[in-house]
């Protein structure tokens, strides 16, 4: 059996939800056996998920470094390192939004912080860059981050501009000089939940600009900063492809990487689930356990939820879904791969109210499925064991 | 399979959750044998729940009749005539206290409505008298009922005594000489969920007297006005042991017709059960899926949840439960018979809105538990059974 949660955002981390539903799986079934794998799309919350593995006697390191956030303030950032040489880093740790939520500055705002982290990890010997895209603050085309790891982006006097998505308008050129060999020959591999182009009405600054605080005259700077970066990057780094889906995220960030190092874009949580084995050991189960917090229709197409139906329909292990709140009918899960669903809630209760009690709840809902699984299975009076649930 | 739930009170009547029940399983396991048995305690909703039989071949008559409320004003209730004869009658139609909230008079408050109601019965044909006794606005002692079926009541100067648990005081001797036949030769089953005795600190006035409106003064009376009428019963009428378990319900109800039919006091749950043939089909079964409002500690001791669940746990078959609230904790189910148990809730909702969307999510979480056994029970793989949830 696995267990494998995405985060119970504003409640339960994806280590903490995986806690409460593996209790619940031993406390109905024993002799159950077990894998936990705490999940993430590659976004915030994925380290987390990955250091979860600590626990299990899964070989990976947790890192904290000292880097700036969007804004060019110190903070400090985790990532994780695995015994297989591949870097976890999310762009959320150092040049996440809530960091700079009291100090939008959508047109400085840089990933800069992010590139120290990986500096830092390459310089643990990282050979594989695994590079969670979601919930940042800035749209640079991943400038801050070449930058961070060597290269130098210059104005037509030769010297370099400054940094965030404003100043890429002024790039005349880009020198690699000083790259760092380490990031030229790792493997970098972006986990991205977006389709978005680089530029344009969908690209990066139209769409996401506006919530890192861009208003619509920023946006345009933005949108033109990204599509010069581009034409410059594509002339003196490497080929890239700003119409590739994907392209968009994270303020435009692999447009940078995809140019310098050949960067994969793919889809954060198929990415999340082979980096932590569970693809692997899918063909071996029984039954998966997974959740959220919001099941909807968007959890069915490349959130966690979904990928794992995806993934678990396609070796034939049924998925039952345990969520704060389910709004996805019933027949919407044809074809899917999930079989059940339910919420934590026992009765009439406000969102705080589950939030607050949501480890509680959501181990009482996890059992009740469990038992109800196993009862079908006929486990029950087979094997005894069903505890305390009035059957011999 | 077996979909027995009570009803949900405040929104599904049994059958209304026997409906939104046996939809949900024929969704997911169309070619499943079902067995649906709107369940009820023998208070309010029996005749209801017994009613919903009619659909199903099942011979039972409903029928309206012309009679007074607790407190005489003209009312109608309902009753139902099995083609066994047996009428099921329940106090809270005609004798019951929602009729009487906007003018409480728990002194002269009379259970003669019902007796009329019974008269009827018996004047069709029944045989058999299954009388639910929850609900009541009197406390009387089934002096009402005794007087509509013709026994009179009279003082000592030969009078007949008002009507109401106040002038049972002035009762000086009982004339049987009008009793009904019909009402001598019944069975007489009375369907009970509480044991509380009929006078005392735990007697039908001290206990539910303050319900029925009845301030400390008006208790005195009562329980003065029962003791004395138990014995007046016992001299003149038949034996009667005030203290047996359940002589306290309906207003004390139980003395009258003890004394004068030999009535006996059964649990309400399994009367039903039995009256529905739901008992004899239980082993049969695979499962069987409940429900009710509230699925609390209350639930598990004597009502119809926790009877179905005691029912089951003989003849070996699991229980699960479907309710708008779930305050029971997993381990509160051993013994029970209960395996799983589940809130309709979906998500983050407030009392009234469960109770306006009742019926479909009652069928959305049955469907999925249905679902959730079945996979277990790998009937999906084997028989092609479940539909629309992403297995061939």
């Amino acid at each position: 059996m696995i267990v494998a949660p995405d985060s119970f955002k504003g409640s339960l981390s994806a280590t903490e939800a995986s806690s409460a539903m593996a209790a619940a799986v031993r406390a109905v079934l024993p002799a159950a056996d077990l894998g936990i794998y705490p999940m993430a799309d590659g976004g915030e919350g994925t380290v987390e998920a990955l250091s979860g593995l600590q626990g299990q006697g899964g070989k990976v390191e947790v890192h904290s470094v000292a880097t700036i956030d969007a804004i060019g303030r110190p903070c400090t950032a985790r990532y994780a390192l695995d015994e297989a040489g591949c870097g976890i880093v999310e762009v959320a740790q150092a040049s996440g939004l809530p960091q700079v939520a009291d100090h939008l500055s959508p047109l400085v705002a840089s990933s800069r912080g992010t590139g120290l982290v990986i500096r830092d990890a390459l310089e643990r010997g990282a050979r594989r860059i695994l590079l969670g895209l979601g919930g940042s603050a800035c749209t640079d085309g991943g400038a801050g981050v070449l930058r961070a790891l060597g290269a130098r982006l210059l104005d037509t006097r030769g010297s370099e501009v400054d940094d965030g998505g404003s100043a890429l308008r002024q790039i005349d050129r880009i020198d690699l000089g000083g790259l760092s060999d380490a990031a030229r020959a790792a493997r970098w591999q972006l986990a991205c939940d977006v389709d978005n182009p680089l530029t344009g009405p969908r690209g990066a600054a139209a769409v996401f600009g506006p919530q890192k605080g861009a208003a619509p005259q920023d946006v345009a700077i933005l949108d033109e900063g990204l599509a010069h970066f581009a034409e410059v990057l594509a002339r003196d780094v490497g080929p890239l492809d700003g119409d590739a889906p994907g392209m968009g995220a994270a303020g435009g960030l692999p447009a940078g990487l995809v140019a310098a190092f050949g960067a994969e874009l793919v889809p954060g949580a198929a990415l999340i689930a082979d980096a932590v084995g569970l693809s692997d050991q899918l063909g071996r189960a029984d039954l998966v356990l997974t959740g959220e917090g919001s099941f909807d229709s968007q959890s069915l197409s490349g959130k966690v939820v979904g990928t794992l139906g995806a993934l678990a329909h396609q070796a034939r292990v049924p998925v039952l879904v345990v969520a704060g709140a389910v709004k996805v009918r019933r027949d919407e899960l044809a074809g899917s791969g999930i079989v059940g669903m339910r919420s934590i809630a026992d009765g009439p209760r406000t969102a705080d109210q589950l939030m607050a009690q949501a480890s509680e709840l959501l181990q009482a809902a996890t059992a009740d499925a469990v038992a109800t699984f196993a009862l079908g299975a006929g486990w029950l009076r087979g094997a005894g064991w069903l505890r305390g649930a009035g059957r011999e």
